[in-house]
């Protein structure tokens, strides 16, 4: 019998019907012939992004490197897009709540940046070192910190899209920023739909859904003293996964170092079980996290949501809103968390 | 330079990002050596919604023939999914407007019904004669009639998705109808925008859209009496498509037997120019209706909406809920309305 689930927060409703499509392990991605990350070559010339050819790229507006600023050694470079989906020109004009009896277009004001994850072509972060992993997450939490201070930026989305399948055009291992001069429609309705809950249970929706995943653990797939993984309640696709802090903080901005250390483990370990047991699925992750200039907010974890894609939204979706999940989170929660321990 | 754009009823932001992928004559769509309709034979055996396969079906609830009942000679028939997302079982639990507490999962409580347009295997819409479209809209509409007497149904969801990479399973032309215990998300968005705009600015949003894009003409792709189709200025994708009734109505199941006859002609038509102009694109194609049980509504029109699927939404879109469409919807109208007249 299929069943209906609602997210607690943003009160998105999912059918899961696990009885069309079956069980988690019918669920290894079939590539049809397309190449892995691991069956390209370490160095491709015409590639932008790999060691030698960092001039094929907009000057870097940020590096992490082990010797001097010239020195052609880095382990993560951030440059600006070289084909942004918005810009820094024109300037920000007034971006209203709610939309007036115009068809006004408004200038695309903001910032497109691309950090290079590695070097090398060929390495997935689910092969990183915890090592690289963390200077990866310090350049994410770097560059936000930078666009924050932007007055006219209001929120910054960070995300990676793995394969073509997940809307990848380029190989090389990359993650991408984009500040925007409003907070997207996604974010509000997380943020408002948290401080609903915030208002009417005077609890931080997250904090409570942390305690009582902990407390059910169908869902966990990994947890320490700093972080739970878990598939939600309410996934809207196989294998969807969040990673959570413990800790109520609301701003990615806030992580202390000690904390990315420990979130480059739970990271690298999480992606790389997923190449494993799912046969290197297309996916997109992203970062939700509070919005620039609004403090510490009482009703929000940041946190990252991982999304495989492994079948396709399609009209009942996206007319609804109502995502049709053909695996149980419990189930597929199981298959991750019982696979065996990789060796990183 | 890219530009933002804002859906005058939902407040759904998207970007206009043209200089990213180019012109809409770049979006011809690349089957990769896929079968389309036309390729593929006319009878298929393992095929239950092939004409003589009837019996593979579950038993039929609606068709429409020329003969008696008994007669296999029909034009359109209805039958229950056989892998239904949801189903007529335990009965319809309280679907809460918000979220509560508890992670309760609900039955999955619904009808899922298929439509089979034609008895032929390889005959895409776009080549129905205006007739057989005709058949098809009133059994559109005869279902929704039949759902919208189930008291504890709320909306139902009409989707035709065209291909796989738009999602299709099933090869054989058909529709699906999902009738459900709640208004999706999406439904309430859009009535909830169309509402605040109608108390603000008096008149019905759609009235009002009608009327500006009557008189702008650049996003309007067809019109005569009784439709517009055009492509809206926030436009998600490449392409997006609404086809519109001129005159106010909110339930698709109030539309007149003659309305029904001029709307399988525009219909036929557009997917026609659409598979000639675009080279039979993957599409999700749905309908948007007042929900059951609510009467005529002072802010909405039923309407149809097209999306082509020829790009892939990834990170960005799924994490913030705003589409980098890489078409301007101006172009796209162009090409599409200055390409010559098919003859149907």
């Amino acid at each position: 019998m299929p069943e209906y689930r609602q997210d607690l927060i943003t009160g998105r409703r999912v059918i899961i019907a696990s009885e069309r499509t079956g069980r988690p392990d019918r669920f290894s991605f079939n590539n049809k012939g397309g190449l892995l990350p691991r069956d390209l070559p370490g160095y491709q010339e015409d590639c932008p992004f790999c060691y030698g050819n960092e001039k094929e790229t907009p000057e870097e507006v940020a590096a992490w490197r082990e010797g001097s600023h010239n020195d052609p050694d880095w382990q993560v470079r951030v440059v600006p897009n070289r084909f942004p989906m918005v810009e820094l020109k024109g300037g920000a004009e007034r971006f209203l709540a709610s939309p007036g009896m115009g068809f006004e277009r408004m200038n695309g004001y903001g910032i497109h940046e691309v950090i290079v994850e590695t070097p090398e072509h060929n390495r997935h972060p689910g092969e990183f070192s915890a090592g690289q992993m963390k200077i990866v997450l310090e350049a994410y939490q770097h560059r936000l910190q930078v666009l924050s201070d932007y007055e006219n930026l209001k929120y910054a989305q960070l995300f990676r899209n793995h394969l073509r399948q997940a809307g990848a055009s380029v190989e090389h291992p990359h993650s991408q920023l984009v500040g925007l001069p409003f907070v997207p429609g996604e974010i509000q309705q997380e943020l408002e739909g948290a401080y609903r809950f915030y208002l009417k249970e005077g609890i931080c929706p997250y904090c409570y859904i942390l305690e009582e995943e902990k407390n059910r653990e169908e869902r966990v797939i990994y947890q320490d003293a700093y972080f739970l993984a878990l598939m939600p309640f309410a996934a809207r696709l196989p294998f969807e996964t969040w990673i959570l802090p413990r800790k109520h903080i609301s701003s990615f901005t806030g992580v202390f170092s000690e904390e990315l250390t420990k979130l480059a483990e739970v990271f690298t370990e999480m992606l790389s079980r997923f190449n494993r047991l799912l046969n290197h699925p297309p996916y997109n992750l992203y970062l939700h996290t509070a919005p620039f200039h609004v403090g510490s907010l009482p009703n929000f974890h940041w946190h990252l949501e991982f999304l495989p894609r492994l079948t396709t939204e399609a009209g009942f979706e996206i007319g609804t809103g109502v995502y049709v999940n053909v695996t149980l989170p419990e189930e597929a929660a199981k298959f991750i968390k019982e696979g065996e321990v990789s060796t990183i």
